[in-house]
């Protein structure tokens, strides 16, 4: 496999080819840097408009990006992609309970199948690393660290469940910063949902993240706290569904889009803009 | 009844009470002015999921405000208020041809029903005439002029048609103004969609508006066009669902939403924010 250098500047669309392959299986952060990364999500059309509302009721977790009508699989902000192929590794959920892990879900797809992209905070590193905010899980090679909140999301129909945030420790002199450079991304978690004191969410101890890994907080920096794409993971586990896949943690699609493209400080673009 | 005068600055509650007893039937333009009006589509929830992706892939003319479960009736976002009856009229349509206009849907109501709520214009009206813009419809007692284009929507499953447009006519001086004022309210439609020049969006005649009143365009004036809630009637219609229920044109929802809720330059609120 090439090195992860070379990876990171390299088109999403060759990155997809080589996943699709098997020559690339490792979690995707770091490939690709210009480009987002998106959480997948995927249930039967008959669930599709409960969880649609789910995510438009709680869109600080559950940021959309692209949706895939039933059957379809190359997303419209992506054509060229498949999504059942494209992504290093799925998890396929049966009445809330993990099935199994694999690397295509061919053998899983039906007609019926809607699948949801959402906003990822990977997103905005780079810009932050830009702007020379450390980023800790990456300056230690680790996946970044998630805990399960106190706080609730708003439910639609069968599905609730709690906040989950990402976390990512700095200093306090950089926090502005990070709050001013975040907000500008709303499709991908935007502004932080917390700073500092872990317990006032529900977080008993930063060392044992619920996902992810542990990472160092140095004593002279505060935990900062943003909404995260596994959120809805917990709403669809809870809710027992037949059948849901998601992508497997760190493991995400990567997108067509630009990460400049999901920044509100760049011009408009798209459709009537 | 009481004057308008006096309605422009009452409470939605009282106004929708109002409504409710059938003491206020007219248009809604100009009642409770600090709070956002929106536009109401109702349909069984078999098409919810397709809708809800038409307007996620059309935002600009169908910019989502609320959206109510199956058979509520409560809009989360004003929850005193009641969808069946606290609109002064509403459309019934069968198949895609207008059944009935009626004030209460009581009798049409059923626990499939989901109605979503969209954006209007007349949102950022106000802020316009503060900033010195004149809103000709206003000035001349008419409903606003609005023009069916030859910009198609972007399909989502069987829903799919022409973006329809709201005009507002002004001099070259206060063009760049209305753009920055409205960019600052996208849930409402936002910026202009096109400043000019009908025929190059398939406008043959400004004076023939397809809905609303024709208004007087002066000399030294340019027409600027918004995106325009009558856009998803117009996909719906053509679908030819069994039962869609809209409101009657300019007899729109009043919310408990204050319009500088919706604008992008007031302090962040809600969940998570």
């Amino acid at each position: 496999m090439e090195a992860p250098g070379k990876m990171s500047s390299e088109n999403p669309a060759r990155i997809r080819r080589l996943i699709r392959r098997g020559e690339i299986n490792q979690p995707t952060p770091g490939l690709a840097e210009e480009y987002s990364q998106a959480n997948l999500v995927i249930l039967p059309e008959e669930y599709a408009f409960e969880f649609f509302l789910f995510s438009f009721r709680n869109t600080k977790p559950c940021p959309l990006l692209d949706i895939l009508e039933a059957g379809e699989v190359n997303p419209p902000s992506t054509p060229g992609a498949d999504i059942r192929t494209d992504l290093p590794s799925y998890r396929i959920y049966r009445r809330g309970e993990l099935h199994e892990e694999t690397d295509s879900i061919k053998d899983y797809w039906r007609d019926d199948l809607v699948s949801f992209l959402l906003g990822c905070s990977f997103t905005f590193e780079r810009a932050l690393k830009q702007a020379g905010i450390p980023i800790r899980h990456q300056q230690e090679n680790k996946n970044v660290p998630m805990y399960i909140t106190d706080i609730d999301c708003t439910p639609a129909g069968e599905f609730s469940g709690p906040l989950v945030v990402s976390m990512r420790p700095m200093p306090g002199r950089l926090i502005s910063r990070a709050v001013r450079i975040t907000s500008a991304y709303p499709d991908v978690h935007g502004a932080p949902v917390h700073i500092g004191a872990p317990k006032e969410i529900g977080i008993q101890n930063l060392n044992e993240p619920d996902f992810g890994d542990r990472v160092t907080v140095k004593p002279e920096e505060y935990p900062v706290f943003w909404a995260c794409g596994v959120t809805p993971q917990l709403a669809i586990r809870k809710n027992a569904l037949p059948l849901v896949i998601t992508h497997s943690p760190g493991h995400m699609f990567i997108t067509d889009i630009k990460n400049e493209e999901l920044s509100r400080d760049q011009p408009a673009s798209g459709q009537f803009v």
